[in-house]
């Protein structure tokens, strides 16, 4: 079986109102010492171990249907594990 | 600085229904091998480096502001980097 992590964030140079939301309120909550919030996306994919150009179809999945190419980006890692 | 990189999953017993909307949605794409899909949120933090408790103010926007305990688990990671 392949685990794959997908990491989904936004480009720097686009805005993050949820993400300045949360600092905004742990601000109000007394907790300093607090930059920057970004929040992104983060993507389990389970694949069968007998697939079949698994990077690609990574790409497809990610491309097509998980993220935004205008405002976001993205990176994954592979990782082989046993069957549960 | 400190970027904490926190990891929001849902739990193993919750239901995914926009991960399983995106492993149909795989499949009619003709893409095999999925056997499943998760989606859970990424979230980065910045705090200034001279951030006093910083892993009790962690665990405290993570419980408060960012992670739905009944559902959801979450981790985190710590890493000390240069300002920019």
């Amino acid at each position: 079986m392949y685990k794959v992590k997908v990491y989904v964030t936004l480009r720097k140079s686009v805005l993050d109102p949820h993400g300045n939301a949360v600092k905004k309120q742990m601000q109000m909550n007394g907790i300093d010492g607090i930059k920057d919030v970004r929040i992104g996306k983060y993507i389990e994919l389970t694949f069968n171990k007998d697939t079949e150009n698994l990077e690609n179809k990574i790409k497809e999945v990610c491309e097509n249907l998980l993220v935004n190419p205008v405002t976001e980006d993205y990176r994954y890692e592979i990782e082989e594990c046993a069957a549960q």
